[in-house]
């Protein structure tokens, strides 16, 4: 060992040198590699602006909905690298949503009519906000297909809280954010009955059908929805689309979308026209108006109804009170977007060219005046389009959403039939620029777009499935979200970005700098409670109960072994087993399965999770850390063995290993040599600024934390040995060298990290 | 319309210009870019290399293991954005799979012992190879956990096939292919009774526990694993890992290594030294050698074991037929790989600081003289270390995988504890470059590396869990697969990729246009089957029967409505939707769902799928098109109608709309000025050289079946006209207008691709 030890730190001290002649050399000159790739001079300003050297960082993180994925992507901008998938309505095997018990309580708050829901369709991102700006604390989401929304928090990117809407079949209009997330807003999408489980047929739409609206009241400091303080709107039975909050002048009001305000019933299969005929066969739609600080008052002061349990304050409530207003708007709207003064609500009507500026100053206006020009069938007073618009602007074909630049009036449109983007003054109703993109364009989103302070730099434009753009991978296209630069006064297209699972319809973009997410969880956390773990051990108290049936495991994990190796049941036993990760290290993840058991952990540094399952299969299965957690990742190891009904041990020993007093010395001797190694590598650390680099310390950290399990095992393998026990002498001894080369591992890349980054010699 | 329909022209032509504007401005050099972002020429050299400007492809396309996610993760190079996931053995609700009936039907080939198993651990991919070359027709991968295998089709990248291994609890060590597809090897990796649900204690480790590798035959023809023709050997309770088959002159052999060959049984829980001290004791451990051609012909002559009805090689069969040999290798080795010309297999050991070279002609030589140092416990002969190696090569701490480039003799090696890639010349023994990457690196790939003809250029590092390299994400950080080029006598250091879901353990990469994957389906497709579904209906033929309590619709989506758009069912009714996707437009998947009832399809062009459940719950809910398939695709809507007993309609009729004359009017003149606009684009597209365009054929054959599908409805509105029935006749017409509005969409983006990509005039 002696040999390879010296050579390992040799080897580790070429390394570094090796890199920089390596940056230094290279065959091939830049003009070569443009024409060999045929890119233009175009071409190399976009890979400049978006190319993210290794060890920078990203400028903008995006928290993008997965659509039928149930999940959220983050990605991060320029760069348009995907981070992370966040589990949220479907489960998400590598996490272990789903598949260990606490997250599972998660998927299972989002339970409808009792039965598991494994399946969700998210829409709409929002991040929270805090005087109308993004302060990164918390993401929501909604479920369109089944009416739910989710809480993640964004110290750990995980799923904290499902809620289910009480009266809605359906939800797309959420989730967006009030300006100090008081609220989180929810739009129903195709009425229904608001009753749970109560039928009435089509021929009595108009009568028994309703839309709605939920303000769900959020709870910063517990980081939960409150179902019982939250409440809803009754609405008329059109189609309720994307809402936003009011901001600024606008603070206390909400907007909220509609189409198929023709409320066609379709049925094509009975000769009728179908839903795309009827639904949008008027010129105009209704945008709903509504003072949702005077609704919670309202509610406050008993005067909604109890539906399914839930407050909802009924539409004549709502007219007498004085809540409710609608304006037409043209023609199957989908977006409404609040400018980030307050002052402008733009709604753009799919079928229609115009994008449409309205004033909240005159909708006030006229709703003071009680200047309306008709009652909608349910007798919502209505607002004359010209009495609530500023301006009204041609763009285009299939206008859809709106998203507002740092620069004051700049706005960015979408246009889905002409797969363009539009750059307008808003203030002016001025067409500034156009950009085409790679086909039908969605959403689009721009930096804290939808916030008071906008950032500007970059947009992105969602478009759907991409045909042409990438290398064809079947039948089932990726979506493409093109990156573009908008920062000059022309927009310049940088990046296509394939999107590989899940359809997004919306994202948010946050400065990266304002995220501060942990590193690991203090040792014992159930994650999804963020409460202390009931299961959680510490190093040396594991313990392995049975009582009656049931077998609990508390057991930790640690690179390279379980602890427990062996967990005996008898078959029929119910088998749970909380495993505490005793890591500190950011990159020691362990994950846990039992072979054939169908239950997956991940349990990051800190982290307590359980898992159980009936053991109802006698047998021998065969558990593992699931993560590439160390060199030694696959030995981490262990055996459940589950014995058939009154089974007695035939033999009691385990077979002895081969070992003899020179393997014991033999291994002592690697010991030494390796702790030379170690030395060294700590003699160079120190020797510069490692200090400086909070990297570095984090590793050299973890570096100790690892040499310092070796504790008493020179005690023990010394007393084996004295013993003439040889074997567990030498794997005692063994053991230590296992710690040792986890800590060289971790001084090592230390090392290199310091050569790497032009650390200094302080002595 | 007719001002709007001008307008979306006008528009559409001035996209073209503006675009083209844009690239000719822009506001900021090269220089301030490089300035501001803080990037080095070598930066921009390498962003020069990878970035993949829009409408260019990639060249190389890597399927990679999900891990822990239990998918295929699919990347192109150079620009390492991903491209897909495929759902292998774990539910993707995105692309339905385990949510509709098709695809849960290969999820239950995947049952173990009767019950669903919805996690997996994939570990290693194989593509199919014809003499010895990646075809780029079939992809393999493992379940590590739950000892499955798994065939994916490339033409439509979905899994068509999951197999469970019959006698193993685990298995790690495949899928690898041989030189022409006719096997695929699976390994198992922890020992365990082979009989199924045999319990026998661990302290009958040595006499009853074993290993064993699996030969799963493989019909090309039919692209599916015949498990009746497969077959494996048993082998000795050492944990089985990496595999890999001979090819040219080791043509017939494959060769499985070892680790913990010391048999050790661990058990910290009671005081043993755990497994990870016990297992890597020993300086060595065994390669299996194993003439697989010849084991084919020993279960075919009859004298294989039937284990739970899979035919089985025993150990003392093996060993009396000249099957089975065993080599040394230094010190818990992981990969073990074979060179392109099939003379020399490259075994790692992670603990040793050496590469072992073995050839193929000394091994062939020992075993033809007979030449054996000595038996292992169960009595398979033992090759001498000195007599089966070519060389053995010093390259650094943590040695663990080898990969090929073009170039003959040269090979990388992954080193894990050093963190670093080092090139050596395998014939020569000689270390050529090392290069520092970015933590803990496993497995590495280079572009086809492990067939006869690698490809040299790139080589990916797959690094674990990455802790300083992206904008952090919580305690659960993504991996970081590193792009390096390998062009150069120097390596070079291009790219950082964030794996964002799922752990990836190996990755192959073929060449992009080895891949001809399809765009749509023969209408009625089962696509899991690749048969005619029973289901399937073309339009016109849509229909629901009612048979007792079983509710059965034959139905179609089109963009944008579904047939039908109301299913009436009874509550306690099974609830069976077949659905047809009649487009043939390449981007027109669509999906569906009903509201509660946990179910989603998502249905690309030609396929048929089935969603099936219980209406157990009366009341009303909406289903609808999950993709964002077109502009209307919110009104791409319908309600399953679910009945209380006994309920009896009270009302029959449905609201009437309220139209008139003028509406019919104006929806007609609507049409007719939108049909000016559509000829004006044809006019445009037809005097350009547009079928020089494949993808502009496309959307010009999309667009007039979209016109196609107006026929007959001029006849409709009119007789509706003439009866005076506004209502129909406006709709009818009104749905003329929504056809024309896709086939507008459609002549747009041709004009746009044609404008954007130098289409000449040609009268």
């Amino acid at each position: 060992m002696n040999k390879t030890s010296k050579r390992a730190l040799s080897l580790a001290l070429a390394a570094g040198i090796g890199f920089a002649a390596t940056a230094a050399l290279s065959a091939e000159t830049l003009q070569d590699v443009l024409k060999r790739r045929n890119l233009s001079q175009q071409d190399l300003l976009a890979a400049a602006k978006t190319y993210v050297p290794t060890g920078k960082r990203d400028e903008f993180v995006a928290f993008s909905s997965g659509g039928q994925s149930g999940q959220v992507i983050v990605y991060a901008v320029p760069s348009m690298r995907i981070l992370k998938y966040i589990g949220v309505f479907t489960p998400e095997p590598w996490q272990g949503y789903g598949y260990d018990e606490n997250s599972k309580a998660v998927l299972a708050q989002g339970k409808i009519d009792g039965k598991d829901i494994t399946w969700g369709d998210t829409h709409h991102p929002a991040i929270s906000e805090t005087n109308g700006e993004y302060d990164g604390q918390f993401l929501f989401i909604n479920d369109k297909a089944n009416p739910r929304i989710a809480v993640i928090d964004l110290r750990d990117f995980e799923t904290k809280q499902i809620v289910v809407n009480p009266i809605f079949k359906s939800e797309h209009g959420g989730a967006f954010v009030s300006p100090n997330t008081e609220y989180i807003i929810e739009a129903a999408q195709y009425a229904a009955p608001l009753e749970n489980k109560k039928f009435f047929p089509l021929e009595e739409f108009n009568e028994k059908y309703r839309g709605g609206v939920t303000y769900w009241k959020f709870d910063r400091k517990e980081g939960r929805i409150k179902p019982g303080e939250s409440f809803s709107l009754e609405l008329p039975p059109y189609s309720q689309d994307l809402s936003d909050f009011g901001k600024g002048p606008s603070d206390g009001w909400s907007f909220t979308n509609s189409f198929c305000s023709e409320r066609y019933v379709g049925g094509i299969e009975k000769g009728r026209p179908p839903y795309e005929a009827g639904c949008s066969a008027k010129d105009t739609d209704y945008l709903h108006v509504i003072n949702w600080k005077k609704a919670a008052e309202v509610v406050k002061a008993g005067k909604a109804k109890k539906i399914n349990g839930h407050n909802v304050i009924m539409m004549d409530t709502a007219i007498k009170e004085g809540i409710l207003f609608l304006v037409p708007e043209p023609k199957s709207p989908h977006g409404v977007d609040v400018s980030p003064d307050g002052k402008f609500m733009i709604v753009s009507g799919k079928l229609d060219t115009h994008v449409s500026v309205y004033s909240f100053e005159k909708i006030q206006a006229a709703i003071k005046a009680g200047k309306f020009e008709s009652k909608d069938p349910y007798g919502i007073p209505v607002i004359g389009l010209k009495d609530a618009v500023h301006v009204q602007v041609p763009l285009g074909l299939g206008p859809l959403h709106t998203q507002y630049d740092s620069k004051p009036c700049i706005a960015y449109t979408s246009l889905y039939v002409d797969s363009q983007v539009a750059k307008w003054n808003y203030c002016e109703g001025k067409v500034l620029d156009k950009l085409s993109v790679h086909y039908n364009i969605g959403h689009l989103m721009t930096m804290e777009g939808d916030s008071t302070k906008p950032k500007g730099k970059y947009l992105v434009a969602l478009n759907k499935l991409a045909i042409d753009r990438f290398v064809p991978v079947g039948p089932l296209h990726p979506q493409n979200h093109q990156l573009i630069d908008i920062s000059n006064d022309k927009m310049q297209l940088l990046y296509d970005m394939p999107l590989p699972l899940g359809e997004p319809h919306y994202v948010v973009a946050i400065e990266a700098t304002k995220l501060k997410p942990g590193v690991r969880y203090k040792v014992g956390t159930d994650s999804r409670t963020d409460k202390p773990h009931p299961g959680a051990v510490r190093a040396g108290e594991e313990r392995t109960e049975k009582k009656g049936n049931k077998v609990t495991v508390y057991g930790t994990l640690i690179r390279s072994h379980i602890t427990p190796e062996t967990i005996e049941a008898d078959v029929g036993d119910e088998v749970t087993i909380h495993l505490t990760n005793l890591e500190r290290a950011q990159d020691e993840t362990h994950g846990f399965t039992v072979s054939t058991y169908n239950t997956h952990a991940s349990v990051e540094p800190g982290k307590t999770v359980t898992v159980k399952f009936k053991a109802d299969k006698e047998g021998v299965y065969p558990y593992y850390c699931t993560e590439f957690c160390s060199a030694l990742h696959l030995e981490m190891q262990g055996y459940l063995l589950v014995k058939p009904k009154g089974w007695k041990p035939t033999k009691t020993t385990l077979a002895k290993g081969n070992y003899t007093e020179a393997d014991y010395k033999a291994t002592v001797k690697k010991v030494a040599d390796t702790q030379a190694i170690i030395d060294s590598v700590v003699a160079y650390i120190t020797s510069v600024n490692y200090k400086d680099f909070p990297d570095v310390v984090a590793m050299v950290e973890d570096a100790f934390d690892q040499l310092g399990k070796t504790k008493g095992l020179k005690e023990k393998h010394e007393a084996f040995a004295a013993k003439k026990d040889w074997e567990n002498a030498n794997l005692w001894a063994e053991q230590i060298w296992q710690y040792q080369v986890k800590t060289a591992d971790l001084g090592l890349r230390a090392k290199t990290y310091l050569e790497q980054n032009g650390a200094k010699k302080i002595k």
